[in-house]
């Protein structure tokens, strides 16, 4: 994997539905402006406007697609954020945050999805080799299934520019609790085999502006040790 | 490559613009199930709901894609092709006549558009591996680049279901000559690299019922020598 960022750093904010990665993006990436970083946030699938109509594809299109399909779309959005956004911010010196990458997909595709099948999960290894970015550092945010499915029932009720309509689900929030359970233990064998790159945090108990000290002090002494 | 076909045959049609690939196929096809074969005609980008989405959103989405990107969501398209269409179609044992499959990813995207960079002519090859099916036989149409786009403009003329609007082009039709004479190049030199997949067809001056004669006798030779 190339290093792309001598100056800037890549943290992605990895997790299941409701564990508030997304929450908690919003509230660190001002918090790390303040510290006098230049940071850009961002989100997957999309971030570019090329990726953002294949997201409105993966997530609301009529038709699914073939479990490799599906894998190899997500990474064909991710190339044109990577080329198009992620990796000019890295070469800026920028801190980019992201929300999602590829561990999501091993999670969710390969995990999830395709429930481990080895040729998938090969796949998804291939598909990342041949994106050449991997994430300086990734922080992993950990909740219950219960309560993380009490969170997204919460949220999907409210009107959102990101949903065809209030209380509709995308392809993923819909899906079964057997299929988060997957997804939660898709992301548990991920940390474990990178652990270097890993910050597990539980979003079970805590406030959120706990959570954000924690993830803003991590990020922090992770950046300083560079 | 992985030869998924023992009974059936995977015959694909290439070609620039205006060469007449298209054409051959909906006459070729009838004739060979005149012939006792059991044959289905399809088409690249799209051939399945899921690719026929990806199919619109490349030709005629709002949004260009980085060049990485483009060649992953056409490879994507063709897995969920493959997965859904061609692949059950060969276990079936039928003869699958497609237009288009990689060899135009590889001379429009790594020639044309990607005027041969070796980086993205090596990315191609990585999704062709990944991808896992090689055509048994292909039939590549040729044109000069001036009757090609005569006939190119006669075409988009005429209203068709698959235009936004009569005269509309998608990217590829609407791209300049330069472009055009990288891609017949492309085609070339994929042709050069692999002349036992290849039957190389001149549809510059023949009629179109000659050359119909032409590639369903070379077919049938085909078939019989397996």
């Amino acid at each position: 994997m190339t290093r792309l960022s001598p100056s800037g750093a890549f943290i992605t904010f990895e997790g299941g539905e409701g564990a508030g990665k997304s929450t908690q993006l919003r509230a660190v990436a001002p918090r790390l402006r303040e510290l006098g970083h230049d940071v850009i946030a961002t989100r997957e699938p999309g971030g570019s406007p090329g990726a953002e109509a294949l997201r409105d594809l993966l997530l609301f299109g009529e038709h699914d697609l073939s479990a490799r399909a599906e894998i190899m779309t997500h990474f064909a959005a991710r190339c044109d954020h990577v080329d198009r956004v992620i990796r000019p911010a890295l070469a800026a010196g920028k801190i980019v945050l992201c929300d999602r990458f590829f561990d999501s997909t091993m999670a969710y595709q390969g995990y999830g999805r395709g429930n481990g099948d080895p040729d998938l999960l090969a796949l998804i290894h291939s598909l990342r080799n041949l994106t050449g970015l991997t994430p300086d550092l990734t922080i992993l945010f950990e909740v219950g299934l219960e309560t993380g499915r009490k969170r997204i029932t919460a949220r999907t009720a409210v009107n959102d520019a990101a949903r065809p309509a209030p209380g509709a689900t995308d392809r993923y929030e819909s899906a079964d609790m057997a299929f988060h359970a997957r997804v939660a233990q898709g992301f548990e064998a991920i940390a474990r085999e990178e652990p270097a790159r890993f910050i597990r945090v539980s979003s079970e108990t805590s406030g959120v502006e706990t959570i954000t000290n924690q993830v803003v002090s991590r990020i922090e002494a992770f950046l300083k040790a560079r």
